[in-house]
C-alpha cells in the first residue's frame, strides 16, 4: 500500500552494489549534460541561468520519490522554456522580478494540476492532444526555439516570439551582427553536430572501449563548454562583442513560496494548463518507450503525481517549470542507470557544481549556451510528418498544419488551441456522420444487407435502417435527419425499423432524438420499431420511458421484425418450406 | 437549380386560392401575438419596443423567401433576446447608442455565421449542443427571463443578470414594490394562464365551432394587451406608479448598415456564435417537429443559410437577432399556414401596425409585456429534466447541471461553455476507456472469446486482444498502455495478436500509437501481427509504412494467427481429426 504512494520503497529494498555504481555513472553524465542546458534552456524561458540549475535539485529528488519510471531524466526541457517564456513574457518584462514571479507561479500551478490529475486519475486528458497535434506542436516549437536564439548566434538585438515579428527584427538589426560571436556561433555549432556520432567513434578508434566511448563522447557539451569559455578568456573576447553569461549566485536555492498574486494568477491559468499537458505528454511517451525496452511500465496516473511534486518543488525552489526530458533520458539510459536513484544523485552533483563551480562560469560565452540549444531543438524538427499525416488522413493533417501555422505566426499557446479545436471540430464532423445502411433481406436467408450494395428484397410499408455506431450527442441528429427524411419520401410507409446490431452505447442526447423520431413518427401514423439490440443497451433504455412511449416493438431480430411487419415478405416465405426452418434456426442461435 | 437557392419557386408555382386563405388567416393570427411579443422581448433584451417589431418585418420576409420549413414563425424569441441583452449589457449600458449598436452586430455577426456555417454545410456544429446542455441552458435561461421580469412585475428597481446578483438586489428593494403594480400583474398573469387553454373552451361553450373557437383563443395575448392599457388609462394608474410603454415610433424600420467598431465586434465574436448555434438548434428542431407532422422535410443547411440572412436583414434594419420560436410556429402551424407565405404576410400585418397602431400602444403598461414573457417561459421549464437525465447517464446529468448552474450562477455564456465542455470531456473519458478484451480459443472450435467470461484456451507466449471500438487519438494511449502492461506482466510472452474486428477506422494517432507499440515490442524482442483487419482499414494502413515496419503478420483470423504463433494450440490441434475440416471452412467463409 505504501509503495503505491511512495515508489522509491519499491526498488531501495533490493538495492544492490551494482545498482550503485551504475546509477552513479550515469548521474555523472547527465550532470555534465545538465549543466549547460540547464542554463541554457534557463535562458531560453528568459530567467536567470541558475533557474535552470535549480530545476535540476529539487524536482529530481522529488521525482526520484515519486515517479515509477527507472531512466526519465526530468529536468528544464526546452519546449516547456519556450512556453514558460511566451507565457511570462505576455504578463511581464523579461528580467524583472516579476517575470521571475510568473515563471515560478506557471511552475505552482501547471504542478498543481499535474497532481490532481494524477490523483483523481484524470490522465485520459492527455488524450485531447492528439498525435499530428503534438508532432506539428513541438516541430513548430522547436523552429521558434532556433528562432529565439538568432539573437545570442549573431550578437545582435533580435526580438521577437512569432515568426512575423522576428523577421522583421532580424532585417532591421543586421548591420548590429558580431562577427567574432558569429565565427564562434560556427565553430561550436561545426563541433557539437560533429560530436554528436563522431566524438564517440574518434575516441574508439584512438583504443577506447566502445561502452567507454560513447560514455566520454556525451562530455561534448562540457568540452564546448570549457573550450569557448577558454578561447573567449585567452582572446580577450569580450571587450570585441561576445556576450558572457556574468555573475551565477554560488550555492544552494532558497526555498521561498512565491508571493501570491490573484490577478496574475489568473492570466496564468491557461498557459499552466498547456505547459501540464504538454510537459506530461511528452514525458509520459518517453517514459514509456525507455520502460518498454526493459520490459518495466510506467503507471500515468502516478507519473502525473511525481511530474506534479517535481513542479511544485521547482515553484517553491526558484526554479522553473520541469518535466522528462528526450535527449537526457536516453543518454541516462544508455549509461545504465539503474533505478530512479540515478536522479536524486544527478541532484547531488548539480548541488555541488552550484557550491563550487559557479565562478568558472563567469566568462562563458552565452553563444555557447545557444549553440547547445540549437543542437537540441534539431531533433525536434521533424518536416516529413506534415507530408507523411497528410498522406494517411487529410483529418489529420490539416489539423497538423494548422498547429503550426499558428504555432509559427501567433503563438504557442494560440497554436495548440487552434489544434486541439480543429481536432475535435474535425473527429465531431466524422462521427457526426455515422455509416448509415437502408437494409433488404438478402432473398431466401435471414440476411440483411445494404439495399445499395446488394440485390436484396424490401418492402414499401418498411424502412429497415442500420446504424454502424453507437448513437450519442455528436451523431443524434443525423439519424433524425435521416428518418424524417425517409418519411418524407415514402409515402406508403407504415413501419421504420432501426436494426441496433452495432449500438453498444445510446446517451441521453440520443435517448432523446429516439423519442423525437417516435413522436414524429407517431404524428404522421407510422410506427418505430428496434431489431437486434443489445443486452446492456436494452438495460438503459429500460431506465427510461422510451420503452413505453414506443409505437412499435423491439424484436429479436430483424428477419422477426420483417416477418412481422412486412406483408409481402410473409406472404412470400409462407410460400416457401425453408422458411419456417430458418426462422426456428434464428430463434434458436440468437 | 434555382429552386435550391430560392425554395419559394418550389411552392410558389403550385399557390393555390385555398393556400392564399389558410396563410392569410395563420398571419392574422400570428400577428396578434407577435405585436406584444415583439415589444416584450425587445425590452427583455434591452432594447426600444420598435426593434421587436422591426424584427418581424424584414428577417420574415427574407425567411419566406429562403427557409424550407412551411410553418415555422421567424422573429425575436426570449431564449435570443436573453443571450442579446447578456452580450450586449457585457460591452455598453442598457438604454444607449452602445448598446443598441451591439444588439445590431450580434445580429450581424450571428447571421453572418449561420449563413457561412449553412453555405459550407458545416450545421453539424451544432451538435456541439448535446441535448442535455441545451435542455438544461433553456431551463436555466427561463428562469434568469422571469427573474430579469421581477422589476417589471413588481414596479421595483432590480437588476441583475444572473441569480447572486439578482436576489440581492431584490432584498434590497423589497420597500419600493408597488403594490398597484403587483395587483395589475397578478391579474393579468392569471387570465393568461388561464386563459391558455380555459378561452377557448368558453369560446366553444358559448357557441363557437371548434375550429373558430381555437383560433380565437389564441387573442389572449390582444385581450390582455387591450384590457389592461384601457385599465392604466381610465384609473390613471401611471401617475400611480404603473410604468408605461410610452413613445413607440411611427412607421416602417430605417434601412442602416450599423456603424463599423472593430473592438466592439471583436467582444461579440464569441456571444455571436453562441446565439447563432442555439438560434438555430431551436429552430431547426421545431421546424422538424412540425414538418414530420405533415411529412415534409426540412434542410438543416438551407434553414441556417435563411435564419442567417433573416438576421442580416434584422442587423440592417435596426431589430434585434431573431430566430424560430416555439410558441408562434406551433399557432401558426394549427392556425393552417400552407406555405412561407404566411410569413410574408406576418410581415405586412406588422408594418401596417407599426404606420396605424403605433400611437395606442403609449399607455400599455410595461407589467403586461412582463407578464406576456413570464407566460411564454413557463413552457421552457423543464425542472424534471435533470432527475430523469441523471438517472439515465451520470454523464449526461453531470453536464446538464453544470450547464444550469453556471448559467444561474455565473451567466449565459458561461453555462453554454461549461456544458459543452463538461459534454466534451467525459465523452473523451468514455471514448478514451474502449472495451478491450484478452481473447482465447474456445476449445475445439475457431471462435476467440473473453478470458474473463468464458472458458478457453490461451498460450504463455502469445498475448492475444481485442478492441471493441475504432482506434483513434482519444483512445489511442488507451491501447499502448494496456499493451505495455502485459509486456511487463508477461515475462514468456513472444507474440501479441490485435483482433481488429470491431475496428473501423484507425486515424494517425492511433497509427502512431501501433507504430510505437510495434517498436516497443520489438526492442524487447516481441513480434506484434494483426488479424481479421477490415479491408478500408487494410486500404488506409498502406498509405503508411506501418505494414513495411511490421514485426509480425497480417492474419485474416485469429485462428490462423493462433495457429501460426502458439506451439501449444498446434499440437493440440494436430491430435485432433476435426481441426483441418475447421480450418478449411474458416477459410472458405471469410
Amino acid at each position: 500500500m505504501l509503495t503505491r504512494f511512495l515508489p522509491f520503497l519499491a526498488w531501495a529494498r533490493h538495492y544492490t552494489r551494482a545498482d550503485l555504481t551504475n546509477d552513479l555513472i550515469a548521474a555523472m553524465v547527465v550532470t555534465i549534460m545538465l549543466i549547460p542546458q540547464g542554463m541554457a534552456y534557463a535562458m531560453l524561458a528568459g530567467l536567470p541561468p541558475q533557474a535552470g540549475l535549480y530545476g535540476a535539485i529539487v524536482p529530481l529528488v522529488l521525482y526520484a520519490a515519486f515517479g515509477t519510471s527507472r531512466a526519465l531524466a526530468v529536468g528544464p526541457v526546452a519546449v516547456v522554456a519556450l512556453m514558460t517564456a511566451a507565457a511570462a513574457g505576455a504578463v511581464a518584462q523579461s528580467g524583472t522580478e516579476h517575470y521571475h514571479l510568473a515563471a515560478l507561479w506557471l511552475a505552482l500551478l501547471s504542478g498543481g494540476m499535474m497532481l490532481a490529475l494524477g490523483l483523481f486519475r484524470l490522465g485520459f486528458i492527455a488524450s485531447f492532444l492528439s498525435h499530428p497535434v503534438i508532432s506539428g506542436f513541438i516541430t513548430a516549437a522547436g523552429l521558434l526555439i532556433a528562432a529565439s536564439q538568432l539573437r545570442h548566434l549573431l550578437g545582435a538585438d533580435i526580438s521577437g516570439k512569432t515568426l512575423p515579428q522576428v523577421v522583421p527584427s532580424l532585417v532591421a538589426n543586421i548591420t548590429q551582427i558580431s562577427w567574432v560571436t558569429v565565427t564562434l556561433a560556427c565553430a561550436i555549432l561545426a563541433f557539437l553536430i560533429w560530436a554528436r556520432t563522431g566524438l564517440a567513434q574518434l575516441l574508439q578508434r584512438i583504443g577506447l572501449s566502445a561502452p567507454a566511448a560513447k560514455l566520454l563522447g556525451k562530455t561534448a557539451l562540457l568540452i564546448a563548454v570549457v573550450a569557448s569559455t577558454t578561447v573567449v578568456l585567452v582572446f580577450g573576447l569580450e571587450d570585441r562583442g561576445v556576450a558572457i553569461l556574468g555573475d551565477v549566485p554560488r550555492g544552494l536555492p532558497e526555498f521561498d513560496v512565491p508571493a501570491f498574486d490573484m490577478g496574475l494568477i489568473q492570466l496564468l491559468l491557461a498557459p499552466a494548463a498547456m505547459i501540464a499537458i504538454v510537459g506530461y505528454v511528452e514525458s509520459i511517451s518517453i517514459a514509456q518507450t525507455l520502460a518498454a525496452k526493459k520490459r518495466q511500465s510506467v503507471d500515468p496516473n502516478r507519473e502525473l503525481v511525481a511530474l506534479g511534486l517535481a513542479n511544485l518543488g521547482a515553484g517553491v525552489s526558484n526554479a522553473m517549470p520541469v518535466t522528462g526530458g528526450l535527449s537526457r533520458s536516453i543518454v541516462n539510459y544508455d549509461a545504465g542507470a539503474a533505478t530512479p536513484a540515478a536522479g536524486a544523485m544527478t541532484a547531488v552533483l548539480i548541488a555541488v557544481a552550484l557550491m563550487v563551480l559557479t565562478p568558472l562560469m563567469y566568462s562563458l560565452p552565452r553563444v555557447t549556451l545557444a549553440a547547445i540549444i540549437i543542437v537540441a531543438v534539431l531533433s525536434l524538427l521533424d518536416f516529413r510528418a506534415l507530408p507523411r499525416t497528410w498522406a494517411y488522413s487529410r483529418a489529420d493533417g490539416a489539423a497538423m498544419a494548422a498547429t503550426m501555422g499558428f504555432t509559427l505566426l501567433v503563438g504557442v499557446e494560440q497554436g495548440l488551441m487552434a489544434g486541439v479545436g480543429l481536432s475535435l471540430v474535425l473527429y465531431l464532423y466524422r462521427t457526426s456522420r455515422p455509416h448509415m445502411a437502408v437494409v433488404g433481406q438478402v432473398p431466401g436467408t435471414e440476411h440483411f444487407r445494404n439495399v445499395a450494395r446488394h440485390t436484396v428484397v424490401t418492402d414499401d410499408q418498411v424502412f429497415s435502417i442500420r446504424v454502424d455506431e453507437s448513437l450519442y450527442f455528436p451523431n443524434a441528429r443525423a439519424l433524425e435527419d435521416r428518418i424524417v427524411q425517409a418519411l418524407s419520401d415514402r409515402p406508403a410507409l407504415r413501419h421504420v425499423v432501426l436494426q441496433c446490431t452495432a449500438v453498444n452505447y445510446i446517451d441521453a442526447s440520443a435517448l432523446e432524438s429516439l423519442e423525437a423520431i417516435n413522436d414524429r413518427l407517431k404524428t404522421a401514423d407510422v410506427r418505430f420499431h428496434l431489431s437486434e439490440v443489445k443486452g446492456p443497451v436494452m438495460d438503459q433504455l429500460a431506465r427510461s420511458h422510451f420503452l413505453n412511449d414506443l409505437t412499435g416493438h423491439i424484436y429479436l431480430t430483424q428477419f422477426d421484425a420483417m416477418m412481422a411487419l412486412a406483408p409481402s415478405m410473409t406472404r412470400a416465405c409462407q410460400q416457401r418450406d425453408r422458411c419456417e426452418t430458418l426462422r426456428t434456426k434464428s430463434l434458436g442461435g440468437s
